[in-house]
């Protein structure tokens, strides 16, 4: 399946339908998650969880983690977290995204837990908050995303 | 020169030689750059400039490059920025990055330029602000970026 | 004029029209800018400027002026500057707005001058960023709003 | 006691004995509390609660609450929150505060109750999260605060 087709496959699904498929490999997993190093790990609604794995390849001029690696696990849990609240043909897009970094990540630091939870789901703009973990339960940065729900416009569609 | 080896040498600069350094290849490149596909390409006093490739190597599940392909450049380029400031052996570090997405990358969108800027440069606090362009200047991101100045404290180093 | 009908009287109006209704008396300033102490000076396509007043009536504990008078002000300056983009009939919101404090201010600080620029101006999202500063242009706080386009929706309006 | 003299008395106690000092009126409420009408009500450990009254006095040109006033009380309930952490002699600045508006507030919403708590605690650096609910728990704003802790530094103490 290439990429458009498999855009249309998941936008035929309710969201909470597609990060399932997406879990149980009935889609590819996205190109930016084996660059990367992270994979959706759980869902539910309301809810997301991804693991990252930390590692040398991704490293800023410092040799730490490049703080882009944690922003990118804030926009994908809390993305997604939101996108298990919308119906099939329903899209979405993230508006803003919003990180703390709260303690360095380095490249031996292990797998990291991203959670998203949707804080306010309205018919428009959803919120959601994303908490970076280690293993041990340890905050490693946090933040929250506004995503756009992105509703078929039947007025639009005629034009 | 190991990176650990490559940190002190890099901390032993101004911010400005430093960055420099990396442009003129007297210091490896970090492993993000190679991985998500972006490099410094000038700085200035308050100011740097990167640039990045959109691929097909970094996209998310519905074949759009994920938004932390801007975050991290967003993060890059408010960073450097503030380090331009900074004079050898004061480190800083990332508190806080917000992007604002407003337009989607796709895989063939074309090298993109990321901009930031100081916008006030405090003896502790440095914001500073990037913007997201195409060779068109049509803008796709843009945020700002709260960095830490971390200043050698003699009263702590003893203890 | 009531509340109601006043925001009834300005949605008729394009956003500038509104704006300048304002400014030249047309409309009551709303209750606000008496009670913390503001005012819209000058509005142009994508610009609002506003002038603040501190005083000792918006202190915190520590007798500095609440870090909340700045993120009014910013608030305010970002939403006008959007709205003076909008035509007759069309409404916004403010879904987030952040501000970063640069210098604290203080109850004889004199009049801030706060600027709100349209960064980014999509159908349904606009982006402005506002800027506080003092009359030498020493800046005081600085920010970003996401504004929420609220079209009459025509498939709604009949359900 | 003037304005200076209680900023010296508040900073003599740890945090949280200054905000239980301004709760049981041995300190006075600071202006802005008069002002915008709202109050400190509970503080913890790393928590601090505030109500806030909407009113006629803090309304937008279209007859809503303004923004600034769920603004206001976000920055005062994670300033608050993170200052309970803070030993005698330490004090602390906001750095940074957004806000994501998720419902209007109207003149008649009723009391609100602005939550503040702290996520993450280090040495230079606090973040907290702060959310504004009514009396059955629905959501109006939340968001979150950086905040730079200030410690008497015997370095420049002797400049």
């Amino acid at each position: 399946m290439n990429a458009k087709a498999q855009a249309q496959a998941l936008m035929s699904l309710s969201g909470i339908e597609a990060l399932r498929g997406l879990l149980a490999g009935r889609f590819e997993a996205p190109s930016i998650s084996h660059t990367l190093g992270f994979r959706l790990v759980e869902v539910d609604k309301g809810y997301a969880l991804f693991e990252g794995d930390p590692s040398d390849r991704i490293l800023n001029p410092l040799g730490i983690v490049h703080g882009g690696f944690a922003l990118t696990l804030l926009d994908s849990c809390t993305g997604c977290a939101a996108h298990t609240t919308l119906p099939a043909g329903v899209g979405y897009t993230s508006v803003e995204t919003k990180g703390n970094f709260v303690r360095a990540i380095q490249a031996d630091t292990g797998t990291l837990r991203a959670e998203g939870r949707v804080v306010a789901q309205g018919r428009t703009i959803i919120t959601a908050e994303g908490k970076i973990t280690d293993a041990n339960g340890k905050l490693y940065a946090h933040g929250t995303s506004t995503i756009l729900v992105l509703r078929p416009d039947k007025t639009e569609s005629k034009a």
